[in-house]
């Protein structure tokens, strides 16, 4: 049966209808990704929130920060995989494979990041972002401090509090409106393929 | 003892260093509210990130939408309530009390949105907050059917759905740093004083 | 729309149908406290139950115990805080309030108990309330060790478990008859009104 | 290794410094069970406590009630059963061996209930007892509307509501202190025993 | 109400129709226990299925190992109580009174295994059987460093998460199917009866 | 960091020191898949369970069944995802990538089942392998029933519990024994690669 290919169970305008700033953007997404992400798309329902969400995203996962570009990625799948979320799944999973170069550690991210070998650091990151996402009542100040006691400054934890946040928001925007992520994603960064022997 | 007094968890820069756009709101707010809202002074720490909260927050809140400024009020404490998140709970519990003229109606939001008396409308709305928030892999296109059946268009399930997350993400980061809400919501948009008769 | 106003929905008996000394105590209710606390009145539709619920909970709450009594108030919040029991937490979160002297108190413990300074052993008594509350198979005696560890003698924690228990027991009552509180509750102990500057 | 024989994790008093009226209710269990029950014996360590405890449980588990006994009997073992409480399993589950006359029925209620052949009113019953146990938050007007079309009158709601609040209390008693029960129960109302056939 | 007397609820064969080797077997358990056990009658549906069933389950449970015959029968009652399967409590308690001779320990171990005073390795595997059981998603190097700790060899852990995956697998076959166990099991290895002393 | 490449926690043996009938085994791997799928190697520590694993493993995945194989391997990683099994998702997820020919109804299977497209008989299949495996202990006839709505027949709920089942025992030996998988499954039945076009 065919799979799902809409990018949103709500509908999505003509992307020729939208106000020049997005489609500019969708234009350099397409130059420089080959396509739009549906993310994007979808979003685009309701265009200031999409100004806002994007503005909000490339702070988050391209400025400056004491957290590497790939241990956001790494951050953003784990909560991902928390809450089941197909799209962000498919999506920053791909990103891992790729920042890292090891699409292994990809897929540990998304199915279960405790397989990983990973340092001290890196190990109490996704610990933290694991139960900020599953039972948030729960974090105090102890879990602050192991934080700081693997290295992590206080503009660390506001970032890395920030990262886990915003994928909590993300899975819940793409759960709830059914994002599909674009078929691309699936073909990249993958390792080389593998091809059992030849029937003799 | 003594209550904590803090604004996050993880310090804030004094005020008087911020950049200017950045103390203009924060007058605004002391001039409109009497205070500067504690989520603006802990998102300070990261100025760009505190732009992008705010005009995600001012669109997501303040901008037309089928759902009321108050339903969305209430979205945002039943959220809050799932995830037990102190700094939300009095911020926004303020507010339903205040936008809907009726201090019990905030209450139950923060305690229970079960108890409360709604249309199948409003009750829709908050059961998917509930699920989306707590069992996100859960939600289905039935429950877009649900919402759908009770009036909602797709444009409202968006901006349903942004409500929920948004609360989602800004819980975690309220409680992953700490936040404590400023003092004085606690004595705003309270029913009339009630005095038990003086012992005889 | 207008909250709910019943004061259980199974329904109650006209208190004047009621045999004597249950009027007597209605009527010591409403000369002391200014109205007949809904628990009572619900439980009136089965008499003998509303006598044996009165004599556990003043031997509860009232009778001398290594707890004070603003401790076992505050237990009973937090237990009601895991259920989510609307009449718990509107008039334990007030006696709370009112025995503290400290609104925000109140508020942490319907909201979220963990964000509150307490010392050691309120803290650990909180933490086996909400242990006991939510996941009682787990307990065994480290969970007792640790609450000798801060000083309760085995009377308290006697008297800690009977508190933890009883509101296990009252939220359910509440909740299976869907108690609603009395509205006074919400206008007592409040801290000073809060007005913002008016606009200019 | 020898399994525990304490009375509860607290300690207890010595039966003969009880008040009088507590040490004849003892030798009333003793002429009439053969033993002290347990938990009589644990509360004996607050004897108020005990007074309170007695009077409610009688009146809960013995006074008229539209529930039989058997069928208060039943609630009890079922929310224990969520709860794992060791105490409240043997001692009600032995009570609903005998009372039904069939020690299955007693052994399906303490490991899952669903297994059991019940009529559509004592299934409900059993139904909503496990859901105000485990979810009491979510319990609605709907679960007693279902609870009235399988033939509860209101009052009979208050009673099964009451018999699963008691015993989410007396659970976290039993496990709270941790009451290990009279070793008699264990050998009370089986089945004939059965014999494997002498080896050949 | 009589209780379920059927097998499974898929229904099974006719014992007189299957092939030799599975009525030889049959035959057996009836000379050996006095019946056959119905999981075996339950697989005959699918009698390769029954045949690889039995070969599993005799290695695992019959054949040398590190852990006692005793401890494997405490491991699947502690599995099967967590997921409240009402065949494998009834046939696997039995177990653990006729191998332990103490009645008691079979009870403890239905109900709730923390309640029992076991020795240090003991209680590590039973706390392993419980947390694989229960959240097998957070089980780490941790847990194995703890059992190696008690004195569990690489083997024995081995042998231990056996024990613990084949329950989740059989008890999840039982209430799948709706497998009722024998009858003979709840007359079996139970203590000397006690009766109260007759009424005066 | 190099990922963990070890096949278990608990060391392997030499393969050579096998008896001849395991060791003809891993050959025929080599032969047909390239490799020894880390599993056998895993199981090679307890030599008869590893016979007994391949046994019901080849009954159940690939014997006649009303299930397709596909169908098989889905309900495999559908438990795997709610487990969080690596292994098994990787090993499994391939099976679903290869036999469909549809590398994106892998990742749904991996992720979140509930996105794909499926009839309502293979949907009602996953919402029971779901069911069984997170709450097994509330798994009712009612369940049954609507399998048979859907088609099923007696024999295929018997091979949807078996498979159901089977995954949570591996699922549980993969993750008490810390198997990973082979890496050849990450580079096989992946879609054509997607290459971004070259920066300009």
């Amino acid at each position: 049966m065919p799979q799902p290919d809409h990018v949103s169970a709500l509908g999505v305008p003509d992307a020729g209808t939208l106000d020049d700033d997005l489609q500019e953007v969708f234009k350099k997404c397409v130059d420089k990704l080959g396509f739009v992400p549906n993310v994007l798309a979808a979003y685009s329902l309701r265009p200031n929130k999409l100004r806002n969400f994007m503005a909000m995203y490339n702070e988050l996962m391209l400025a400056p920060s004491g957290l590497s570009k790939l241990e956001r990625e790494m951050i953003a799948v784990v909560v991902s995989s928390v809450n089941h979320c197909y799209y962000c799944l498919v999506a920053h999973g791909q990103a891992v494979r790729n920042l890292s170069g090891d699409p292994e550690l990809g897929e540990m991210m998304v199915m279960n990041y405790r397989v990983a070998k990973l340092d001290a650091r890196q190990r109490a990151m996704l610990d933290f972002a694991w139960k900020l996402t599953s039972i948030p009542a729960q974090v105090t100040e102890e879990d602050r401090e192991h934080l700081r006691a693997v290295g992590l400054s206080n503009e660390d934890i506001f970032d890395l509090a920030d990262t886990v946040a915003f994928y909590n928001m993300s899975n819940r925007m793409a759960i709830g409106t059914d994002m599909i992520p674009n078929r691309e994603y699936h073909g990249m960064s993958r390792p080389t393929p593998f091809v059992p022997p030849a029937p003799k």
